[in-house]
């Protein structure tokens, strides 16, 4: 099929922010309940939903032309995919995730050393045994089904577990003393399908748009007023990120600014910038930032 | 009552969208659960929650001077009512619907002169009856009461269904041979009331807020800057459909461009508008637009 | 603690409105179900959930540093706090509330005069018992644990209530004969804690972003283009409220205004607009107003 | 068709008491939510779900060879069909409803002789005609598409409308001045199916084991020891209703008695049980009683 | 009104599973969410919700004639009433709650005469100054308007707090050091309205039935046959509480056995059964147990 | 651990329904959301929540004493552990299941061995390794980590997948052409556990009430009375699968049944009881059924 894009959607926990991270990129995808190919409204494009676990093998063997998911399945697959862009989104936060090496807080363990011929749970085996096995460490790495973290002391001696903020191994009684490998969405093509010119471009608008998205989530728009005495300051206030509009006013002693922030920061900005005296400053939503 | 219009909401399946409607179009309309005369924060107006299907009769009447409905019913009706406005909104997509005369997939039926002497299901029984007089073709029409794509074959052989995208009529192997009418929701009044200059202005007005609020639902705006240089190539990227702001920057050599866009062109607009070296490419929400 | 906030946020029904109005102010707090003390992405402030009762006790007493209450558990507990800012926001709507005095429908009592001996159910016992001392009228004040609308004429024989448009007392069939007082939510603060500069600077950013997000709710951003001769007749449509920002255009014959204005007034100022040949009118959204 | 009954089940405000009470006696439907056929645990049975108004059409036709429908829409569309059982069982209560004739609270109107001239909405438009063609009182009949106690005196002067309690009316401020017809549900059968030997029986089967249920219902078993010389007390005391099962008890000069009363009355019942010495009295629970 | 009880329903908290109770009992009491004068099935009986804090004070006042409240909030009042009957219910489990006196974890207080000079926080102000009073230890009682055991250490010293299973308290570490009083609820009466002979009846008849339906709560019945030779077996297995009913049956080797047993050691009781030879063993549900 | 019996409670989607069966059966067992570790009012067992896939390896390991688990999954993982009880229930029906060999619809495959050297995937690896090997034909099993109906023909040739009533795969457009294995749950215990006195008592108590419970779900309790001269007739209605209590009425002519039936078959038993001049039938619910 000459001009249509096979795309794997990630099945499962990621599956409800990547599409509504798609509708705010620009594609709609309607996801019926039990079908699991869902529909979306571009015609070039045919959406599949895929355990993000899988995603690397149907990319490879080219039954999909690319897909979302974690590096941390690529890796693990030992698959060759091509990465087309890095996309830091997920359930709750806007961070990278972490795959951790755990053991019981109140064990004698410190390092990965430490843990020569015990028992370690994790989803992730075939990354763990590299891990320990660089380090020249014989452990005994068990696939887990799940509820990994529950696990120690009594059905595994420590663990290897992503984690975006801790909180639930903190919960279980957990001590993390490694970081494993750091992970985020990567969108992952083919090698085949994207040396093909027009599967090339279309995954690269895609790329800019999915990144737009993702860039306005956490950004703002920032207007105000200032006399052109002013405006050194208030240009000092602003963050170096990316330089801001200045337009000219009827009132040739003012002028307007405008500007794109992160959000976070805009509670400590706006008082510096009244206190510059800016006037009518005015903070608005954005839906995509293309800088 | 001088300065008081009263206007017929439609209850039942439009009645969410037109509430909502009327929201981003300025008017906080309060539907009390049960409650058929729901508040409004407008003193000129009075509301009350009337079937789709009986507008045209009490708008005829003039018990309401005006309300919202499909231009369907108000066919079906045979009354003599003005319309103000066509609004295309509706549930699911913002389309007109349309009725279609539908027989079962694999009966022999091609054209709507095959079925003399066969029964013909549906709600709007007057159009349907009109329809196949106008072709001079004999039917026995019944009323439905509803859940009338299920009826054929067995307690009907063709029926006449509205539909917005045909998926209800394929599900129960329904295949559809005719169009018998185009429909969408009109706000329509008395047209004495519509004589009088006061309810004449409010009814242009609100007609004027509900088309600026539809017309905002699909499209965006659009900020960017430009050196002037590159101005002609973004300017022939963007649809022709209404002009861009063009501001004076600053910095002379810069523009700053603001324009409206269709939402859904978006995705392809962009990369070409950062081909053509745009820079601060960014997408915000608009809630009304009045060009 | 020097660089640390202690912060009561009121447990209840103003809770969830508070927590919304944070989070558009620019603080995420995150209300864990069943624990009193959330967490907030602000590593200088400390939260704690306190009902609206107990606040100025706390604040007073200088645990808290600083909480959001209504104006009437403040005067109730008579105790003396600082007042940063009056924050007009409720669960419903954007106004006032008070504490009326309220007695049956079809009793003859028509002032607070004709109440003597009578027994008055209240939540605000002491503001109660004031108020009819400055009257001198002896009544008997009754604590009441909640749904105090019911109780006239079986279980007391008049009310204080607070109400914010009078539909429930009218419900149950009460009359209203005088404002005790009206109520609003106020930040407050530790007369001490408000000495200290660092604190002092902080609770002022914090009250400016709180009043930039209520100023917001309410208000949105209008821009339209209009041809240089056509602007007086436009200025004087809108609202003088606040001063529109007029730019230039690369055509030098028309400008653009760009304003904010109440979102209850747009129905009626645009059709105006429309008439004076503005042309491009756009509404948009608004996250922050800081005039 | 010839082992294979064909039933119709009211589509709509009766449809999930319909399966409830189908479950309970005996027989578990599976509506699934689109589906207009949904699927029953019985091989001989064919299920449709219809509008309680056009069923009878539908039996008459002998499409369905049977169906459960209001007696009501039965007598309005005056087509022949046979009543195998009537079964009161509705929404809310265990009651049959009535079509009443409803004028406004505040009207003069007292007997439906006071209408002549005026406009009656209603959706039961073949009864109401004949019900004032009887009484030779000229009225305009107009057909009303729900919500028709709203209806007076804006809309209509007065209306025929169905209630259980007449709360709905009496909250809308009108005034029952009469009673039109008096309805339940039937189970009603094809005369020419009920004919046929198979058909009949199950259908009488059905009729028995629905009516079974729907006495279960309100309904509870009672068992209790007394001695014999306390039995003819404790029998005055049990309702006359039917005779209750007195068992022997290896100790001699004891019954065991065990019987089947209205739930309603039991409250009552066992003080009075209690007061005649009985011992060990229990209530239990019912699935079917078929006396 | 002679032959009226009115009766005063525990708002809050304790409300669904009153309505439930009394449903169970044979009253069905039709709560509409906003009324505060739910109706009841039976004519004989008025209700009213109130606050169970403030039931005693009503019943004692001659208001109402009768409640149902928390013993605990009858003795904080202070006010004299009858008790009826005491009914141990509640929101999860069927045990009393008890108020408890409780520290932080790691204080150094292991008795009530360890807090002299602290501030206690509790909702039970009165019972609780008189607990320290009769121990003649000095403390400061502060009113807590709920989440009282989050208060210490910060906001209060210690606390009195009701509990059912300690581990609320737990959560928040808090340790408890002494009970102050013991809670369940109580049916009580106005001493006068419970001297009329139709309402003392009506009060002991209700009573009766309540305390059958809680009595049928955690009770099954249990169904056997035995081999007389094995009766005494099977009867020593059973506990002493209430005598078996032991009936004839048509084989004069056999007996059948029917009794009422507490669920909760149903599990252990059927695998004795079994092994004493006993068949046909049934356990079955209940609905009130009078015995 | 002494008398301290530790069990797996299968994690997912048997879940829910395990815990209702103990709860019928006589254990109420309280899963907080998230810990692992349900509470059971027992306190001679510990719980946890394992996944099915899992529990055999920790039974086999001894770190459980006993788990809930379908054989499936003990069979696939190859380990020796001891069956207790066969279970069969399940999330919607009370059937078996089955793991079946399933190829598209249009596929020429008809038989197993029509598969060599096309793809197969399943969850359940090893089972199908071994069935392939069995039968000589050499395939490529992949691990399939969910959704496998929806992998062929893109993704897979065929697959292994369990089924209850093959629906799913129907809708897939595939179509079985073997079954490879039945399953149902099991109350598997580890050997050296179960060879202690104390545990085999306390499974086996277990054991029975699981099956008592499940017995009682799909039975029911019929009462009726009968004159002796029809009891034989009356008997022979009855289904010979248990025999029914017939015990001595006061009156010497009848005699009272007692009797437990299959849910499903009253429906056309009772209708022939009445024929027989049964009176009084009564059919009422039951907890447990140990015959």
């Amino acid at each position: 099929m000459a001009n249509k894009l096979r795309l794997g959607i990630p099945k499962g926990s990621l599956q409800d922010a990547t599409i509504a991270l798609f509708e705010r990129a620009g594609w709609r995808i309607y996801a019926n309940g039990r079908s699991y190919f869902p529909s979306i409204d571009d015609s070039e494009i045919e959406c599949m939903l895929i355990r993000a676990q899988e995603m690397a093998r149907y990319v490879n063997h080219g039954v999909l032309d690319a897909g979302l998911t974690g590096i941390d399945w690529v890796v693990e697959s030992g698959l060759d995919v091509t990465s087309v862009a890095s996309l830091v989104y997920a359930k709750q936060s806007r961070q990278r995730v972490r795959w951790v090496l755990a053991v019981p807080e109140d064990s004698p363990w410190q390092r990965a050393e430490d843990l020569a011929g015990q028992t370690i749970a994790t989803e992730l085996v075939e990354v763990t045994k590299r891990y320990f096995a660089e380090k020249n460490v014989p452990v005994k790495v068990e696939f887990s089904w799940g509820a990994t973290e529950v696990k120690p002391p009594m059905l595994a001696d420590a663990i290897v577990e992503v984690t975006e903020t801790g909180s639930s191994l903190k919960a279980n009684r957990l001590r993390i003393i490694d970081t494993v490998m750091f992970s985020e969405t990567h969108l992952i093509a083919n090698a085949t399908a994207y040396a093909n010119d027009w599967k090339k471009q279309k995954l690269d608008s895609l790329a800019m748009m999915l990144k737009g998205a993702i860039a306005a989530q956490g950004q703002v728009g920032l207007m105000l007023n200032v006399a052109k005495a002013n405006l050194p300051t208030v240009l000092s206030v602003l963050p170096a990120l990316n330089s801001p509009t200045i337009s000219e006013l009827s009132n040739p002693e003012w002028v307007a600014v405008n500007t794109i922030l992160e959000e976070s920061v805009v509670r400590e900005v706006i008082p510096k910038l009244k206190a510059a005296d800016a006037t009518g400053i005015v903070e608005y939503p954005l839906n995509k930032v293309v800088l």
